[in-house]
Order: C-alpha cells, then sequence, then structure tokens
C-alpha cells in the first residue's frame, strides 16, 4: 500500500469513536486491568494518546514545517499521564482524547498539504531524518497499535477463565494465529 | 478477575459498534489487506464473526442447556465464510454481524442463567469437556482477539511506510511493547 494523506487521516478520524464503543462505561476491572508491572491499562492508554495529541504527532509536524534552521524534535515522554491523570475518570478522558483529535485533526486538514511538504524532513531524537509523512504513518500505525493492545490488555484479564481454549487464542498467549495445514486445514477452535 | 456475566455480556454488545467506528467505510486496500497467504484481512475478520455467530457460540450454549444426553459439539468451519461472502459489502457484513449478535445477546440475556447452570458442561471436538462458562469467556476473549488482529492487520498495511518508526512499533513486527528500563527509563518513540 502506498501513503495517501486521505485515508490516513480517516483512519486518525476513527479512533476516538472506536474507544468509545470499545470502553465507555465497561466494568472498572476491564478498564484498569494490565499485562504486569509498568505495562498500560486501558485507563493508561487512553491517557497515553492524550499525551500524544499535546506532545508528540502534531508539535512534531509544525516544527517540520516552520522556518526553523533546526528542526529537532524533543524527546517525548511516555510516562507523562501517569501524573497527569491521577483522579480522572475514563470517560472523561475519553471527552478529552476526542476534542484533541478532532482539534489536531482540523489543523492537518487546514495545512492543505504538498506531496513537497510531505517529504519535508525533522530530526527525531532518537533514528534522525524522518519526513512528515513518514511522521503521519507513524501516528496512524501508533493508534492503530494501541487499539491492538487495549483489546489484548482486556482479553487477558479473561486468562483464567476460558479452561481449556487457552491454548488456541492467540491474543492470549502473544503467538499469531497459525494458517491452517494439510493435517488441520479446518482447525476447529 | 472472576467471571462475570453481565460485564462479559456488555463486552459482547460492545463489538459491532466497535468494528463498525473502526470499519465502517473505510479505504478498500485497508478493508482488504492481510499480513500473507491464508490470513485473514478485516473483512475476512468480520465474516468469521458473523460465522461464529450462527454457528458457534451460541450453538454450542444450547446443546449444553439441552436435555441431550450427548452433549457435543460440531467443529467450527472457520473458513465458511470464505465462499458465503464473496461479492458481499463490509457495510452489508458489519449490519448482519449486528443484528446476529443482538439477537444471540437477547436469547442469553432471556436465559437468566444461574450460577449452577454456567458450570454445565459440553464436549468439544477438540479438548474434551468445558463449561458454559469457559464458552462465554471464550466468546468474549475470540471477540477481544479479532478487534486487536483487525487493528494490527490495518497497521502492518503500513509497514513500508514509517521509515526508522518500523523497530519501535511493536504492532507492525509482532513483538511485545518492552517496559522502560534503567537505562532507557522513558525511551523515546
Amino acid at each position: 500500500m502506498t501513503f495517501d494523506l486521505d485515508s490516513s487521516t480517516d483512519v486518525l478520524r476513527r479512533t476516538p469513536a472506536t474507544l468509545r464503543a470499545l470502553l465507555d462505561g465497561m466494568a472498572e476491572p476491564l478498564v484498569r486491568g494490565n499485562e504486569g508491572p509498568e505495562t498500560f491499562s486501558p485507563f493508561d492508554v487512553v491517557g497515553h494518546l492524550i499525551d500524544g495529541e499535546e506532545t508528540d504527532w502534531m508539535t512534531r509536524a509544525r516544527i517540520v514545517l516552520s522556518d526553523a534552521a533546526e528542526k529537532s524534535f524533543t524527546p517525548y515522554d511516555r510516562f507523562r499521564h501517569r501524573q497527569r491523570n491521577v483522579g480522572r475518570s475514563l470517560d472523561s478522558l475519553l471527552d478529552e482524547f476526542a476534542t484533541l483529535r478532532a482539534a489536531n485533526l482540523a489543523e492537518l486538514s487546514a495545512w492543505q498539504l504538498t506531496s513537497s511538504q510531505l517529504e519535508l524532513e525533522g530530526t527525531h531524537p532518537t533514528f534522525g531524518p524522518v519526513s512528515l509523512r513518514e511522521l503521519i504513518a507513524a501516528w496512524v500505525v501508533h493508534d492503530l497499535g494501541h487499539i491492538a493492545q487495549i483489546a489484548r490488555v482486556m482479553a487477558k484479564q479473561y486468562r483464567n477463565q476460558v479452561g481449556p481454549w487457552t491454548p488456541f487464542m492467540p491474543v492470549l498467549t502473544d503467538r499469531e494465529p497459525q494458517p491452517p495445514t494439510a493435517a488441520a486445514p479446518n482447525r476447529s477452535i
């Protein structure tokens, strides 16, 4: 697939509604459950996505499009949300994320980026020169990765409840789904 | 987490709206892209979930609750949807899934299952005796696993577009997100 700004923006626009459908009003053990020490719960992931809206993706895109001679990105604190969101409800975080995302996409759309602007570069603190196109694609992948993470983390709260299904549920065991083989063309799960 | 029928049913109720938010009207390369031969695209996953509504979870629950002496489940064909949905649109599959899921959850709710009914068993074709509680938990995990799969498969269509971000995106490389270490307490990605 080649990069397409409109369909990439469309993916980004869907994330707040996807998270609301999946999480708004969900039972607390599923909202707050994680995968172990130093891992994110669904609540943490929404906080992390808010941090991304406020400090990462669009902040960096503005740097790339600026007239600055030195277009270096500031390192992004992946744990800013931990202090920031103490005492907050998930529902208020979901609302805040939706508001921030809508404003960021309105600004992105207003830029009416050209193909040549998408090739402009900034300097990432870890891996050096990156293009605006790569930055926007990474923003999309980052959203989708965290949606997958939320679903996986929720699933893992059921780890001890599915009995003999456990080894047949890749989301619980972190294995990839296996394609069918000649020996098991229609593996029954 | 211990099994709770109400919150499990709540997760199941959310899936059609989650899939609509994520997929309804999405660009075709993202709807039809997969992870390689014999793997599912988002379109395939929705078809597979429809098969589950029609032939798997509730069909098996009815067997468990029946008066039959022999409560054996029929093997579930994971590839039934391939022939079934040729020529269908994703939007029509999303509608069909929502209708089937709503009817199944209405039936499940009408049963007003007791704790002792949840411990009743049927016989799975691969791994033998399973309880109704384990069956319902597996239904929930199956939904969440496939939501995670859809997000991962969509992300992978951007695999060649994120440049140097690739090794930092676990959803692209199938690695788990790594917890921070003393050497990299706030890894910047």
